[in-house]
């Protein structure tokens, strides 16, 4: 294939697993605001609905087809004839489409949720991608459930639907059990054993049950992965999905695994926060990467090491991510009260004697220095007080 | 030593790496609390806090020290006397006391925040914690930044300190920046090349910067340390620290890794609830295992699945966590509203046709089955509206 060997395609599905969980769904005009936003930060796939379950999920791939003009928009449907011509249909004004189908793969669910044999499930997926292939080139094939599916099986089911014409084949971690080395084995098993695999993407879809979507997501493409479907802010249904603002500042932090993206993470500051406010989905302040907290030093021992030298403790700059930067906040007219204010939003809670302390310290400094600013709040309470952490 | 080889040892830092987040600060009465609480869900090890950096840190020790029995109390400090000293003083009252004293390991904090050498902090460590042995037989010793040091001076300066006495050695990822390979191997290194590791507990303190804590500390325990550091909810600075129910959870889950704790876990939804309030730290819908929605099947694909065998969808059930299960909720007398809000606490959003159609389906299953629970509201959902996702 043409690809470039190195590219990681993220794969937004915001607006499809994120946005069936309680009390996220969006109208279509919302849709079209996240979609615009996730254009402008570079994603290479946005999964925009499940036509067949409602008409409002219809109606939004036509709408989010016709807003959008460089990402490939993506429709979800199970391994069925119906499913897949309203998903065609939906897909109509797509410059991009992308029929997303596919059906269980672990004999968990082959037994329990289909009641039938891995045979008739196999041949089931082979005819659903090629019945999507008449009417679209770029066809993804879901294998549900493949972290707890049979190996030997899994492949064999990849093969098939990549011969049968699937561009993509994603191998789900549904269920959020596996660990980071018994997903990577299981992507580097295709890798090493599915005959046609160059002819396809793998692509990794990890839920975060255990808390390892996102170390899961890694550990598939560290083995040969090149698509990550993930979310902002890491929503989706019980404990969510992968997070793409995470898996993105791996891959930029960790330059030696020699994987690059599209994206322009300065925009996730904003982006996450679009999605908290309309998806009416709030982000704990220890999120990594866009959570409240995520960029702030606390402790003495830590503030002092980062005022000496900001990557003793940081390993991100907040810009990088598009965190509002620090501004001059203060002056030498600034009273109490203001210094107060900026002190708690900066994270230290100071009582009435520390206060007093302060500022004195701060009248001194903003007499020599005139303009105070974040950095020189951190630092007067670093000189200034004795609390301390490690 | 005596230890179970398969034993992971739970050290809980809520109280101290936790409890130095702005806006997390507690009164002593809050912390014993909390404390109590930490005993009776089994942790091994309770940091109580930083006894020389503030008076309310060092009475937080005596009291916590006073009102628990099982646990170990440990008290943090640097690796200098008289933070030893004073850390000594605060632990007098506690039955099994640690103290836990450290240094920088990496040649960034050796360069840049202690302007020395590493054969000057490797001496520094050394006579900290012979210093510190000379109150309680117990001391941990802490290599900051560990996952960036260089791991040959890592492992010497390990063998050093576990000479000189202490019992465990924490090699903490400070910056949360190591993945769960480069993390786990770093582990391996030191117990296949420490000549006298086995005379000491190996543990794992890893933050959330790129969202890895849980996987790195995972990866730790299965190349052979004992020792996990983590919080109740993963709060802590930044993004915060290890998630205890993660890391419990996924031993629990994956027993084929053959490692336990002495964790009851179905104590985490009430204590995640107490942390979450008296620390005014909100925890997200999709934090794993603790989150309100954690255990919510929100999609008609999955809830089908879900009802037809639980297993399909749930690989952790909500009660093994204390989630309150679900009770008797509706009757025949009961009316479209009351049906309406049970519906909504549920996660399925209606409109007033979609209720209409409901409610008939609810009046006949009623007047069948008269007791109408959680799981019969999620199948009457199931059989009467298209809605779906996957």
């Amino acid at each position: 294939m043409l690809h470039d060997p190195n590219k990681v395609y993220v794969f937004d599905t915001t607006l499809r697993d994120g946005e069936q969980v309680p009390g996220c769904q969006l109208a279509t005009h919302e849709k079209i605001e996240i979609a615009k936003a996730l254009e402008l930060l570079g994603v290479d796939v946005i999964e925009a609905g499940f036509p067949v379950s409602s008409p409002g999920d219809f109606n939004s791939v036509i709408e989010l087809s016709k807003a959008v003009n460089d990402p490939i928009i993506c429709a979800l449907t199970r391994a069925n004839k119906n499913d897949i011509d309203v998903a065609a249909q939906a897909l109509k004004y797509a410059k991009r489409p992308r029929i997303h189908t596919g059906i269980g793969s672990s004999d968990f669910h082959i037994k329990h949720k289909f009641n039938s044999t891995r045979e008739e499930i196999l041949a089931r997926g082979v005819e659903a991608v090629k019945y999507a292939k008449k009417y679209v080139e770029d066809v993804e094939f879901y294998a549900e459930d493949a972290g707890r599916a049979d190996i030997e099986f899994l492949a064999r089911m990849v093969e098939a639907v990549i011969a049968a014409g699937a561009t993509v084949v994603n191998i789900p971690d549904t269920n959020g059990y596996c660990l980071p080395d018994q997903y990577g084995s299981k992507i580097r098993f295709l890798r090493e054993n599915v005959k046609n695999i160059d002819q396809a993407i793998i692509s990794v879809h990890c839920h975060n049950d255990l808390g390892l979507a996102t170390a899961n997501s890694i550990a598939g493409l560290q083995n040969g992965a090149r698509q990550v479907e993930c979310t902002i802010n890491g929503i989706g249904e019980r404990a969510g999905n992968t997070s793409m603002e995470e898996v993105v500042m791996i891959l930029q932090t960790h330059k030696t695994l020699g994987l690059h993206t599209g994206i322009d993470a300065t925009r996730f500051f904003e982006i996450s926060h679009t999605v908290r406010s309309q998806m009416n989905m709030p982000v704990q302040p220890n999120k990594a990467i866009v959570g409240a907290n995520a960029f702030s030093h606390s402790s003495g021992i830590h503030q002092d090491g980062f005022l000496k030298n900001r990557e003793n403790y940081e390993i991100i700059r907040p810009e990088d991510v598009g965190f509002p930067s620090a501004a001059i906040v203060l002056t030498a007219r600034s009273g109490r009260h203001a210094l107060k204010h900026h002190l708690e939003r900066l994270g230290h809670q100071v009582d009435k004697e520390q206060l007093a302390t302060i500022y004195t310290a701060f009248l001194d400094l903003a007499d020599a220095k005139k303009d105070i600013n974040d950095d020189d709040l951190n630092q007067l309470i670093v000189n200034n007080l004795a609390k301390a952490g490690a």
